[in-house]
């Protein structure tokens, strides 16, 4: 199948290409760096650092035998997605390029703004190219749970049954996203609902939860190969960082109590989410939402965890309790929905501490590379 | 109080400006005359030209002895809105300041970005000024009936309690936007909510129905202090047509078969709405939502009064069945609950026939302005 994705460079998209690729796809990335350049802007870097992606595409046909097509440029310019969808004509799309993290949209109002306008646009970029190329294509999009926030019922995967006065309809889940970077999701979210039901376009959008990991199966294959692992407090995500600190010895930085209760799954199955995802389409008009995570746990419950098998390790560690630098309910019911890929066969790897234990290993043997400066939060969601 | 209206060259933010000024308000007004470029581009100008807001300002203080401050420039420009309200510091803000048309922002890609990025990111600098320079203030919004959509339960004014597997939570209500257009609301509403809630700001979103009305007690002052009415395909509203086509004698233009219930509202009501928002302002950190409209009519109904109206007014007039341009379904279900505006006592000018013949009447002493050209709708929602 000709599958483009889009963000190519980045945690999940380079993974996802080398993946799609082994198994025999038509695969091209695109990307346009600007995440390259908001690290140099906040002065982080990946553990590990992440050579050209022009140069792991050709290392990549050394290896494997596969060409991976590589385009450049930003999916806010609208000409140039026109072009990209004219010639390669994708059957399938999976759609990383985003800004990703919540923190980095919280910095204030030039980087709100660039969030969401850059989201926003860059995905209606893409709807529009469909429409105009490819509408029979298949557009797999890049959600997060964080866009449901925290509400006191259940949460359905995208769309909700209400009995309201005695009467009936199923309607889009009611969302309450937690940073400007997690409401650009639910723009993007409403916006591409809105293209399926007029034009009839197909896509999925998988809400995902936290996901961590610092290699797959195409990513051992050569060192260079690797993706871009970050543990900062702007681009790291949570067990990512709680294992890096635990590998320097340090303690893990809990936001506020930690009762914080968050889906999670291994970039691993990421990949098998995304298969799944492009094995069983949307239907034509179809807007089809997925909640993408494996398991529940507390930020605290995870914490424990890292410090326990830290401790096997011989890596002395604790807990410290930051005062959180979020809004956020930090003690509160959570019961997402997660049928729909168990439904389509996902076979999930989870979180036992071997896992962590393989994990803090590898980094680490990384560990002259950390920034210990570059993990504590920096920017507040209130200024007070 | 200090109040500053967004979009004071427009159609409700004219008539607005001078109403509270005659009430003894100070009144500044901001506009980037950016949809008079809009007009251009499209071949269409209100029924009745507008002089310069600078002219309106003077002969309004010449009127009614009351200055209305100016500041002209555009709400996507964030230093220059810092610079505003640090100036002018008002205790309220009525925001009418975004593009308003469904049709404009359907022509295409450019004009459905360019309306997203628009309004979104001017509504993001106010409330980023307003966090840093008038925390305490009051956020009037322009939101639209049009967010909802047309779901199978009564809509609720912004919230809904939901009963879900034996537990209850008040969310926001489901909304299922029809365009480009009424999504750049949603996503403005969903920016809002976030703000007052982590940053504790005061806004109240108005979910309007169609605006209808040719004058207001202020616009009637001078005939050179009258609003920008538009009756053309892109600008105009439907009620506003219709009444323009009968006094040309045309069919009035009726898109499917005309079971498309909306809300209805005066402009007068609109100022007494405001009026009545501002004077009880949202609590700290509340986002509250009214909607705002008096009276639920199917478009073929209100085809059928002014057809029934212009007979008498002795002009012969039937009702045109098109095809639907929109994506949106000619026979619904259509209760919208809206309460807390008439709790705070608005008191409405319901659509007696009396009003249409009045409304035709005047716009029959303008007949030679009309371009009958401009009337036919032109975009598609879907381009087959």
């Amino acid at each position: 199948m000709r599958l483009l994705i889009l963000g190519g460079d980045g945690y999940l998209g380079w993974p996802a290409a080398m993946y799609f690729s082994a198994k025999g796809h038509e695969v091209a990335v695109l990307d346009s760096f600007i995440k390259r350049r908001w690290e140099m802007e906040l002065g982080v870097e990946p553990l590990i650092p992440t050579p050209p992606l022009h140069r792991r595409v050709k290392l990549w046909e050394e290896i494997a035998g596969q060409k991976i097509g590589l385009y450049t440029g930003c999916l806010t310019e609208g000409r140039l997605v026109y072009k990209v969808f004219e010639e390669f004509r994708p059957e399938a799309v999976i759609h990383f390029a985003e800004q990703p993290s919540a923190p980095y949209s919280m910095i204030g109002r030039r980087h709100a703004i660039e969030t969401q306008v850059n989201n926003l646009s860059g995905t209606l970029n893409v709807l529009f190219a469909m429409k105009r190329s490819t509408p029979g294509g298949h557009l797999i999009k890049l959600g997060t749970m964080g866009e449901y926030g925290t509400p006191n019922i259940d949460i359905e995967e995208g769309f909700i049954e209400i009995e309201h006065k005695g009467r009936r309809d199923t309607l889009p889940f009611p969302k309450q996203p937690g940073s400007f970077y997690h409401l650009s999701k639910v723009h993007d979210s409403n916006n591409i609902l809105f293209a399926c039901r007029v034009w009839g376009l197909r896509a999925t959008d998988l809400n995902q939860g936290v996901v961590y990991g610092i290699d797959t199966e195409e990513t051992a294959r050569h060192p260079r190969l690797n993706m871009s692992f970050h543990y900062d407090d702007v681009f790291g995500t949570v067990l990512n960082r709680f294992c890096v600190q635990a590998a320097m010895g340090h303690p893990l930085t809990v936001y506020g109590r930690g009762g914080q209760k968050r889906g999670f799954l291994n970039i691993r199955d990421t990949l098998q989410c995304l298969d799944l995802a492009m094995r069983h389409p949307a239907g034509e008009g179809e807007f089809r939402v997925f909640n993408q995570f494996t398991e529940v746990f507390s930020v605290l419950d995870l914490a424990e965890l890292v410090v326990q098998t830290g401790r096997k390790l011989g890596l002395e560690t604790e807990v410290e309790h930051l005062t959180n630098p979020r809004v956020e309910l930090e003690e509160h019911y959570y019961n997402p929905v997660h049928q729909k890929l168990s439904a389509l066969g996902l076979q999930p790897r989870l979180l036992s501490e071997v896992l962590v234990d393989e994990m803090i290993a590898k980094i680490v043997a990384q560990r002259d590379r950390i920034n210990p400066e570059a993990i504590r939060p920096r920017t507040k969601w209130r200024s007070v």
